[in-house]
């Protein structure tokens, strides 16, 4: 079967054809109109010849109906019917899921971790979550299982997009982390500048990223405990960035204590960026996928 | 069938016959030696004649072998071969879980929710959760899924029995309140006594269930948004103390904001100091058992 993968994020749209191994990746940054910047990715593909088509994209979503109005694309807030005007559009059948679960069952499927409870986690533009307990995927009641960006890890921290406050998303996203840094007198631009930085030694960048790690570190200990996974595959540009690293196995380490708990192995995932499209892809196997169609 | 249903708890041990319905509970305060309190609840009722064994105990454990080491049962803190030793003892076949999934699965067997997710927690000597989601128990690779009572609700909070910090167990026990508001003046003697003092508005015993009901509240928020349950049945002493409500409420209604969590129904559980119980006989149904006999 030769399916369509499509990955849709706050900041770049990814397409691929998916016929036993994923095929040439292309890519656009979102416009202000995403759907403008989907069927520029998907058309040359679909115009090879296609039998399904997955998708990943930013929750919240009404899910399996496929309504989107994912935090990071404002002009989706109000709700727009991704799964209906795919599958109008290309004629093919639609799966399509939040983000981050894409990315949990790509590292279940395809990352050779030998484990059938597994955590994926996605730190980028937004922090998302999705999981794999018993060797199948978690969908939740409404298909939004996995939003582990809105842990609270600091009850009286920052407002956070959703309108919660202290979320881990609101510490731990890119944009969060530079917008720490640069109200502390850091000149970075983006993640990627601060991150450069980091590794130069900047002290102020150093911290920036060793307090999302500390974040990360509460958030994983609270869930690994809660959940009783064995693997946590972390994804996304945070997550390659080594000075987030070592404050967030050391928070870990001072709190997930349970004996069950100590030996999890928190690690960052291994398909690099094109696991959101593996998992679009993935959403075709059935322990993936317990909607309708 | 005839099942002999036993809870184990850091305080007291319950048994009873299920056999359609419970029978009359037979209760004994936990005794220094609680294999001894055990055989006493335990040998009448078997006596009568009994199928099978469902047993309801704190965790952590070894399961589904059975070798328990409860945080809140010191004489077995190396490990205690529960399983074993019961199917030794009384000839039938036993099953046991933790008491929160336990008391989880009893809410969705007999409570009448009417959902097929369902997140529940017991809030008495310890904090623990059991986790029912898309109508099945959630046991977790080890069988210890659901420890919600070592979410970290405050990174910089107070030790925990657990090694940790800021656990919610930590600040949300009934020990843990009690001990709180005695450090800050109070006389009472205990959690009874304490509800006695809140009831009556004593300023303090408010104060500290009100903090309690905050933790729980930020738990609560952190754990609908990651699962996606519809109901949160909450049991245990604490919860039947009307002024950990209100703040429990607040908290959630800050923290909980994305679209799908904010309905989410937060309640006392239905079922009563009986729900261990019915849980235990509750592991002999498919759906609440997928490990091996």
């Amino acid at each position: 079967m030769r399916t369509l993968c499509l990955d849709v994020g706050g900041t770049k749209v990814a397409g691929a054809i998916h016929d036993g191994a994923l095929g040439e990746v292309r890519r656009r940054l979102t416009d202000a109109d995403p759907w403008q910047t989907i069927t520029e990715v998907l058309d040359p593909l679909a115009a090879q010849g296609i039998d399904q088509l997955g998708v990943a994209v930013g929750g919240p979503m009404q899910w399996p109906e496929g309504v989107v109005s994912p935090l990071n694309i404002p002009a989706w807030r109000d709700g727009f019917p991704l799964r209906e005007r795919l599958a109008d559009t290309y004629g093919v059948p639609v799966r399509l899921h939040n983000d981050a679960p894409c990315v949990a069952i790509a590292e279940h499927w395809q990352g050779g971790w030998g484990v059938d409870d597994l955590l994926g986690m996605v730190v980028a533009t937004g922090v998302g979550g999705g999981l794999v307990l018993g060797g199948r995927l978690v969908d939740g009641a409404t298909g939004n299982a996995g939003h582990l960006g809105h842990f609270v890890v600091d009850p009286d921290g920052p407002p956070c997009g959703c309108g919660g406050r202290g979320c881990l998303e609101a510490v731990a996203r890119g944009p969060a982390i530079v917008a720490w840094a640069q109200a502390r007198g850091s000149r970075a631009l983006d993640g990627v500048a601060l991150a450069k930085l980091a590794a130069h030694g900047d002290p102020l960048a150093l911290q920036a990223f060793a307090r999302a790690g500390n974040a990360l570190g509460v958030a994983i200990a609270s869930a690994v405990q809660l959940l009783d996974v064995r693997v946590v595959a972390v994804s996304g540009g945070i997550a390659q960035v080594p000075s987030v690293w070592p404050t967030l196995r050391r928070t870990l380490a001072v709190h997930a204590r349970l004996s069950f708990a100590r030996d999890v192995r928190v690690e960052p995932a291994r398909l690099g960026p094109e696991a959101s499209l593996l998992g679009a892809a993935a959403l075709f196997e059935d322990r993936y996928w317990q909607a309708a169609d």
